[in-house]
């Protein structure tokens, strides 16, 4: 077991954020980048709450085409966002009658804009990306800038800050190897508190109290499912029903660790499970290997999957289960990109993927298998425990 | 304590709530409305899943002027979809190399308008609400719907929503209350588990082991503060700080049972907490106190606020510390309405909600308190048992 991580970044790693998003930035004529999620205010700026739950508020952070990145945050924030890196925090009392930061922010982008003497904005527009504000607050905006920006150009920059995220840090892979030791710890010992007769709403929570005990900071994402001799779905929260002899069990699991997740699953057996659930075991165990010696940098994301899809057809797959054979991995449960057959993203050293290879084996029953790797030179490092080869059968 | 309550709901409730948000589409002549979050589509479906935390796969529920909801859906959630109540689900293969889901929901929303003779949309554009899907893809679902409705009007269909959302069932209410008894006795025995010298990471995680062991499903959200004789931030995660004697602490939590919320509060103190802090305490119960009687069925929300705001005002506060004295609470950890001095909706039978006064009682030192309740004909059912009038003090 390493040791536990140390919190937060330093101010070199945002400073080193930062100049490689410009750089990006750079390349669209981006005088102005404006971001509203959490995922990525985290990401530029190290604020880290659990207040983005209550949708109530809105938060902003304009980065400009030079310099420091702006925070436009309701005054709750403001001691929670101020630090060595984010100096220039301007707040409004939210939330708000009429006007729930939508000058504010509209003023900001225009300085910023006037400053780098750009016209063109840059804001999360593509694939996997949401504009974290009310529709209403955003069409002002846009209305507010057009009048006061002659031939405002409002340009997509989904992949200029994927391209930035993709890439992790020494800093960040240490904390999602480190929450995904402590998840591989609690499923190597799953037998010893999983038992036949335990309802799954007691499964749950017994295997989440296993991963807090074992040193996670939050469980956030845990879904699974069992059935007799297979299971036909992967998630759905408890139902009440009990854990069976001849069930297998699937749970799927992203904890966080200071922000940051570790996402891949395990399946077991308990009493007589048949021989068609313990050989789609063996056959999705076999696509990860095939992941694993794809999993190199230069090759293309659909080649991994290709690899990976090659060993389930072979192996009489009659479909996949969720659409891709793995995504990456950070700050959310899944980030770009994906391992699918048009995914054309080159793999480089330093990205944090999922191989996760998943199939339907008979009618209405599937096997998912997923492990989580860092893209090295030379070949994946795994940050899970690699699974047994064979399924765990408890008896 | 109370039973544990059953999970989902019948098929009865779902009607009521449909039938609720037909009529008022029909005051705005909506034809069809789109739903695109977690929590719309988990109230008008039943859909209750975690895996909303990845954002890879847009999810959509188009519900007409008459006739059931149409789920428009990855492939992987149908099975968790289907229900007796949610018949009509469409899907696709999920993520797509180019038409994540834009093209059958066209289609779906087309059908819809033209069958109730409408050429109305009806939206999320207001207050805490946001468009669940890529900015791309809303652009060009609104183009493809402009090209083939003459007249097309998008409408905010906001307040409509909200309105059917803020009256609580009792199968609902059950559930808050369940919730809310379940982590009123964690904060009873806080000082059992909570000591000086506890890194504060670990008083999180003891914290979120006590509420599992009490029967919540997840502890969503944990936040908390600690300082000498009070603290200045309430929304940040762990920062490895340690409890130390004349701390005053602070925990405020949402944890879920079934898909709903409690989110209540408490404040202790360790060793020589100084007069101001205990005062400030009894300060904010009696502001929750005024609250609790001003909270009646035919008062708005700005009354309540004015009925605290005075209590505080009095007792020397120097501001407020969130912006408002408590929210709507149900399916989001805050829902509308706000307890803010310009919120006019009126409180009726079977909301529930929070009462959340806080104050500055001293240059960076605030106190918080919550409780949640539900509104009742004769004044409001606390469903967290009440806090102490004085701040508890462990020596």
């Amino acid at each position: 077991m390493s040791k536990v991580p140390s919190r937060g970044f330093s101010r070199d790693e945002f400073m080193a954020r930062l100049a490689a998003i410009q750089a990006q930035m750079a390349l669209q004529d981006i005088g102005g980048l404006l971001l509203t999620t959490e995922s990525d205010i985290f990401y530029f700026t190290g604020f880290l709450s659990q207040f983005w739950q209550s949708p109530t508020r809105p938060w902003f952070v304009v980065i400009p085409a030079a310099g420091s990145p702006i925070a436009v945050i309701p005054e709750i924030g403001v001691n929670a966002m101020t630090s060595e890196f984010m100096t220039d925090i301007r707040s409004w009392a939210s939330p708000h009658a009429t006007d729930d930061g939508v000058s504010l922010l509209a003023e900001t982008v225009l300085e910023v804009l006037a400053q780098s003497q750009s016209c063109t904005l840059g804001i999360n527009k593509g694939r996997e990306t949401q504009i974290r504000m009310p529709m209403n607050d955003f069409e002002s905006l846009m209305d507010r800038l057009r009048g006061s920006v002659t031939g405002l150009c409002v340009v997509d920059a989904t992949p200029a800050i994927q391209a930035v995220r993709m890439l992790k840090s020494e800093a960040e892979i240490d904390k999602i190897r480190y929450v995904a030791e402590c998840v591989s710890g609690v499923f190597d010992r799953l037998f010893a508190f999983a038992e036949v007769g335990m309802s799954d709403a007691d499964l749950f929570r017994r295997f989440t109290i296993e991963c807090l005990h074992a040193g996670v900071d939050t469980v956030s994402y845990l879904v699974g499912g069992a059935g007799q001799h297979g299971y036909d779905d992967i998630i759905s929260p408890p139902s009440g029903r009990r854990l069976s002899t001849e069930d297998v069990l699937i749970f799927d699991t992203g904890c966080t660790f200071d922000g940051y997740f570790c996402d891949f699953d395990r399946n077991y057996g308990f009493g007589g499970v048949n021989d068609l659930a313990k050989e789609a075991h063996h056959s999705v165990w076999q696509a990860t290997e095939a992941g694993l010696k794809a999993a190199v940098p230069g090759n293309t994301c659909a080649q991994v999957f290709g690899a990976m899809h090659e060993v389930l057809m072979n192996a009489g797959a009659m479909g996949e289960t969720v659409g891709r054979y793995g995504h990456g991995l950070g700050i959310q449960l899944t980030e770009p990109p994906s391992f699918t057959p048009w995914e054309n993203t080159i793999l480089r050293e330093g990205m944090v993927m999922t191989l996760e290879p998943g199939m339907v084996y008979a009618p209405g029953k599937m096997m998912v298998h997923e492990e989580n790797i860092v893209i090295r030179r030379d070949g994946p490092e795994l940050l899970s425990r690699r699974a047994p080869p064979e399924l765990p059968v408890k008896q």
